[in-house]
């Protein structure tokens, strides 16, 4: 029942994986560089497409990387009593990152 | 030089970051689902190509995923002294993961 209940959002029960949801740094690792003329961020968003993606300048100097992560396959087959899953651990739901821009 | 530190492998630099690339969990997440005649395996591997990821079974039981991530961006531009670094948090280096199967 373990995976089932972080399906269910039961996040008391596995704290070291309900964390790597939470935490943006981890479910959206990014590396920012800037040079002489631009500023050029590249994020790991695997398994989204460049539309499912929303790039934001808020204020005029904070830059905003988000959307939301469906994950199909988990959710096609959480209710299908011929499967047993294992293991869970690819983020999922909502993410945010923020940077403030110099 | 706090990035720089990292690069180079002064890993007490920033022991969080660090973690991130060391922990198999968090560089290489993979849902494992068992259906009526089949595992599925799916890791979440951003940037790599299909034949640089190696998939093995060890000793008949355990599945073993393994590579080795290059950061050609980072590693072309971190002697570029029109460049700066404000993250470098996406993992690099060597990654691999192990699923005991039932």
């Amino acid at each position: 029942m373990s995976l089932i209940h972080q399906l269910l959002g039961d996040e008391t029960y596995d704290p070291f994986l309900s964390m790597i949801n939470k935490c943006p740094i981890l479910s959206t690792p990014t590396d920012w560089k800037e040079t002489k003329d631009s500023h050029v961020f590249i994020s790991d968003l695997p398994g989204l497409k460049k539309e499912e993606v929303k790039v934001e300048v808020d204020e005029g100097r904070v830059l905003r990387i988000s959307g939301e992560r469906k994950n199909n396959v988990v959710d096609e087959d959480v209710d299908d009593k011929n499967t047993t899953w294992h293991r869970i651990e690819r983020c999922r739901g909502k993410f945010q990152r923020r940077f403030r821009l110099p």
